[in-house]
Order: C-alpha cells, then sequence, then structure tokens
C-alpha cells in the first residue's frame, strides 16, 4: 500500500489533469481530449497520468464529474447562500450568467459544449452528460417552484425554469460563437422582464 | 473540359456527398467527419470523393453551405410565404421547433451542434458557422421589428428575437439529450405567452 505522501500526490496530479481536461473540453470537446497530450502540456510523465485514469472514457466520466464540481461552487452553493423563493431563482440565473461571462471554463458553459456533443451518441459519457444537465434543470424547477410556493411568483414553475435556463444558454453560445457581451445584456434584460411579469402584486 | 454528363454526375455525387456528411455532422460534429468514411459508406469510389473536396476543411465548409440550404427550405421560405408581421414571426418559431423535432438532421439542429462545437475554435468553419448563424438570427430580428412596425406587437425586437431563438434552442437541446418531446411543449407554452403578453390591445 502507498504511503500517505504518494496518496496525497496522486490526488493533487488526477485534480490538475481534470481542471486542465475540462477546460480543453470546453473548447475542443471531449472526444478531443488525449491523455498524452495532457499529460504533455502539464509536463507529467505520461504513464503516471495514464495510470490514474486507465481510458479515454474513463478520463471524459471524471472530467465531467469534476466539472459539474466547479459548475456547483460557482452556481448552486452561491444560490443556496440566498434566501429560499424569488431572490435565490435570481440569484441562480444571475450566477449562471457570471459563470458563462467570466468564462469559468475559457469554451464558456462547459455543459453547454459537452452537452450538444453527446447528445445524439449513445453511451456512459452521453448518459454522464445528461445526468449532470438534469441535475442543474431540476436544481432550478425546484427553485422556481419554492418561489411558487412562497407567493412570490405565480407562474408555472417548469416552463418558467425552462424559460430562464434557455436565456442563458442562449446567451452563453451567441457571446462564444459571436465574441460579444452584448448577449449577456439581452438575457439579463429578458429575465427582468420575465420575472417581473410573474411576479405575485 | 468534361462533357455535361460529366458535370452533372460530380454535381449529383457532391450533393449526396454533403447530405450525408450534414447528417453526419449533427450528430458527430464537423470534426468527425471524413472523407474516406463518407465514401465508404455511400459506396463511392474514395478517390472521386477527394477529388470533388481537396480537404477536410473544404468539406466542412461545404456541409455548412449545405445545411443551410435545408434550413432555409424548412424555416425561412416557409415563414417567408406567410404574411409579414405577427403571422410569420409566429411562423417562423414554429417551422423552426418543427424542423428540430422532425429530426431533418438526425442529431438534431445541425447549426446549434456545430456553433457549440466551433464557437470557441478560430478558423474558417468557426467564421462560417457565426455567419450562417448570424443570418438567422438577422431574419428573425427583422421578422420581429416588421410586427413591432406593423403595430402586432409593442416590444424590443432585438430582445424578443433573442428569447425566441434561445426558447427553440433550448427545446432543441432538450430533448436530443433526454430523449424526450417534453421541452417541445414546454417551449411552445413559453413562447403563446411570450407573443401573448406583448400583442398589441
Amino acid at each position: 500500500m502507498p504511503g500517505d505522501g504518494r496518496i496525497a500526490r496522486g490526488d493533487a496530479t488526477r485534480r490538475l489533469v481534470l481542471r486542465r481536461a475540462a477546460d480543453v473540453a470546453s473548447v475542443d470537446g471531449l472526444a478531443g481530449l488525449s491523455l498524452g497530450r495532457l499529460a504533455a502540456e502539464l509536463e507529467l510523465s505520461k504513464s503516471g497520468v495514464f495510470a490514474l485514469f486507465g481510458s479515454k472514457e474513463e478520463l471524459q466520466l471524471a472530467t465531467i464529474e469534476a466539472a459539474l464540481a466547479i459548475f456547483r461552487s460557482h452556481v448552486v452553493t452561491p444560490a443556496l447562500d440566498v434566501p429560499p423563493g424569488l431572490p435565490r431563482l435570481r440569484a441562480v440565473c444571475e450566477k449562471w450568467l457570471a459563470y458563462s461571462e467570466q468564462r469559468v471554463f475559457p469554451g464558456g458553459c462547459f455543459f453547454f459544449n459537452v452537452g450538444a456533443e453527446f447528445d445524439a451518441r449513445p453511451g456512459r459519457v452521453h448518459d454522464a452528460v445528461k445526468a449532470a444537465s438534469g441535475s442543474f434543470a431540476s436544481f432550478l424547477r425546484e427553485t422556481a417552484a419554492d418561489a411558487v410556493d412562497l407567493r412570490h411568483l405565480d407562474a408555472d414553475p417548469e416552463v418558467l425554469a425552462f424559460e430562464l435556463h434557455a436565456l442563458g444558454r442562449a446567451a452563453n453560445a451567441d457571446a462564444v460563437l459571436n465574441g460579444s457581451t452584448r448577449p449577456y445584456h439581452l438575457a439579463r434584460c429578458a429575465l427582468l422582464s420575465r420575472l417581473g411579469a410573474v411576479q405575485s402584486s
């Protein structure tokens, strides 16, 4: 059994590789990942990196998990610090837009990119991307439902959550493709008027 | 100079290859295209297919152009048959959703997929995808602006067009990833209430 120092070094290398893998995948896709290229870019031994992940598919699955943890720390966790109902719903939308706009991942939202990449390719990677996207969609829906239950909003929470998520993703898509910040402005205008229109009087 | 028959056969082969390429790219991405694989799948001579396109990048650019013509024939052309203003705006949204839902391309909207794939990868393919997406975004914005000018709607046409396009793309993304038709229902509900809310009285 390796000593604690060796385990700790392995964990640190794993984190380093996965952070770089998530950044690369946000630009070039999960299919564009290569253990050899990651090892070379990070100046790590190729055999050591291979030993940590075993296969490209394992690397892709571990990258999705690592990216989800980063996404949650930027979007979900800070929103949970805000009181439930309309304030939390506003916060999660604003945090999502900031996460995309600040390029937490250089290619924009990681899950937007790998969702489009693996949406129609059956397999374990597809299922992991679907589960990750589904967990955020559920969080958004529950946050909207809380706002309705608390009588902050008068709306169908499923439709409202779909609309809000749609605005964020369209802003991300247009901003990255066109190299422009205007889509974030449009999304914020739409968000404000959408939430204003369903606010309980 | 080749005779007319030879030119006609070349054009027909080119159309066949490009239709197949657009279908493949909607699932596996433009990076997943291969002249050799397309020739094999279509039982064409590899050298003949290579002679038609020359390079993978030329094939990718020609595929975008072919996909845009298919997209236009399903979404833009039928909308232009409808009177301008609110009727045309409704028609283009409905045609867009039908184009995605009927899987004109097997992986869902071609431009959604290749937009996410090439949004952060500079080069000629990125520029072609950006131009194609931009031309539809402009059409949608002008259609919304006509509806405002004709006093059918009272809204900011740029924000409204952004919202409507966002709903379609989110429905496409969720439906393909989750293998569900419910996102189209959610998008239609949102669309109806959005256009209802901005309708001039």
